[in-house]
C-alpha cells in the first residue's frame, strides 16, 4: 500500500449523494489518508439531491490509487456505456489493492468486466441487473470476493467503509471511527429491506422505480453486450 | 405547513458533512419538497472532509422555513459565537414549524437560548456542553421535545430525518424512504456508543478529542454566559 494511504471515490451527475458521502465520512477520519473525489472534469457536479459535489481531481490528474470507490445512483446508467469512465476505471484497478463500490457503483464495476466471477452487492433493486454482467449477486450489506469489496444500497456504504478500514488499517481504527461517527443506528421503522418493509411499502417503491428500472436495465444490457 | 414543504439546513466551515449529508438525503426523496442549504454568502464552504459544500441560498435571501436544521462539527465553536448566525436561527425559529439539529448542531441551537428548559439530543462527547445552555441533554438518537427535535451524534441524523418526515409527511412516507436507501444497518462492529465501545477504544478516542473537547467548553462558557 502507499504511503499515505490513496482512496479515491467516483463523482458523477446524478450519484446518490449519501453513497459517497457516508463512505468519504469514514475515509476522511482515517489519519494520513488522501481522499479524492474523481471526475472528467475539476467543475462542480449536480447529485440526485440539492447538493453539489465538487471533484478534487481529474481522470488525468489522479495518482494511482489503493482503494478505487465507485458509487452508485441513476447516473450509473450513463456511466456504465461511457467508455472514458470505464477506461479509467480498469486503468485504476490494475493498479489498486481494492476494486470497490457502493449501491449501484457495482453495475459500473461490471461494465468494466471486473466483476465477471466474482460475487457482489448491489441495491437490493438491482441483483438482477448485476447478474448480467456475470457477477453473483448477494443480498449482504458488504461483500468481499479476493480483492472485490462492494457493499448493498446507499446507507450500506457505511458498513463497508467501517469494513474496509478494519481491512486497510485495523479493528481498532474502525471502531475509533463507529464511535466517533456514533454509528448504533437505531432506524424509527423496519422498512430497510424488502424482507421487512410492509407489503404497500414495497409495492408503491416498486410502482415509482418501475420507469428508472426500465432505463437501468436497458442501459446495462447494452453495457453487458460488449463485456460478456 | 407552507406548500412546498420547506427545509433547511445551515451549511458552515468545518461542519460534519455526514451530520449533513445524511439528513439532505432524506429530505430530498419527498416528492415536492424544497430543501435548502443555506449559508451567510453562497460560494463553496469547506466542511470537515474533503467534501466542499454549496450553499443553494443566503441568509438574506432564505424565505421562511417549516423546518430549520442545524448540523454539527467543529465548525460549531466558531457558530455559538456568532451573533450573525443566531440571529438568523432566532428569526427562522419563530416563524418555522420545528427547530432542529443533528449532532453538535444542538450546541449552536443552544446558544439561541432556544433550548432552555427543552430536553435535547447531542454528540455522546457534548452532553454536559450541551447542559450549559439550559437544555436537558438525553442519550437518544432522535430526541422529540414539543417542536425542538433534536438527532445524537453524526450517523443520528438519518434516524432523525426519518422521524421527521413521519412526522411532517406520514409513516408510510418514512418507510418509503428508508427502503429506498436500505437503511436495514448491519454495523460489522459494536462500537458505536461510548457504552458498547470496547474500554481502549474509547479511552484512545477521549484522548484524541480532548484539544478540541476545552475548545468546544470554551466557547459554549462564552455563549452561554449571553443567553442564560
Amino acid at each position: 500500500m502507499s504511503s499515505p494511504l490513496r482512496i479515491g471515490c467516483l463523482v458523477f451527475p446524478r450519484v446518490t449523494q449519501l453513497d459517497l458521502t457516508g463512505p468519504v465520512q469514514v475515509f476522511s477520519s482515517v489519519p494520513g489518508a488522501e481522499v479524492h473525489l474523481i471526475w472528467k472534469r475539476i467543475e462542480p457536479v449536480p447529485s440526485d439531491s440539492v447538493l453539489t459535489l465538487t471533484p478534487t481531481t481529474t481522470f488525468a490528474d489522479c495518482p494511482q490509487l489503493d482503494v478505487i470507490c465507485v458509487p452508485g445512483g441513476f447516473g450509473t446508467d450513463a456511466l456504465v456505456n461511457d467508455e472514458e469512465v470505464l477506461d479509467f476505471l480498469r486503468k485504476q484497478a490494475a493498479g489498486a489493492k481494492y476494486v470497490t463500490s457502493v449501491c449501484t457503483g457495482s453495475l459500473v464495476l461490471g461494465a468494466t468486466g471486473l466483476l465477471k466471477g466474482y460475487r457482489a452487492a448491489t441495491h437490493w433493486s438491482a441483483t438482477e441487473v448485476l447478474a448480467l454482467f456475470g457477477a453473483t449477486p448477494t443480498r449482504t450489506r458488504v461483500c468481499i470476493d479476493r480483492n472485490r469489496i462492494t457493499g448493498g444500497g446507499v446507507t450500506a456504504g457505511i458498513d463497508f467503509a467501517l469494513t474496509l478500514v478494519s481491512i486497510l488499517v485495523d479493528r481498532t481504527m474502525a471502531e475509533a471511527i463507529q464511535l466517533r461517527l456514533e454509528y448504533n443506528p437505531a432506524p424509527p421503522f423496519n422498512a430497510g429491506s424488502p424482507e421487512t418493509a410492509p407489503a404497500e411499502v414495497l409495492a408503491l417503491m416498486k410502482e415509482r422505480i418501475a420507469p428508472s428500472q426500465a432505463r437501468r436495465i436497458e442501459a446495462a444490457k447494452r453495457a453487458a453486450a460488449r463485456v460478456m
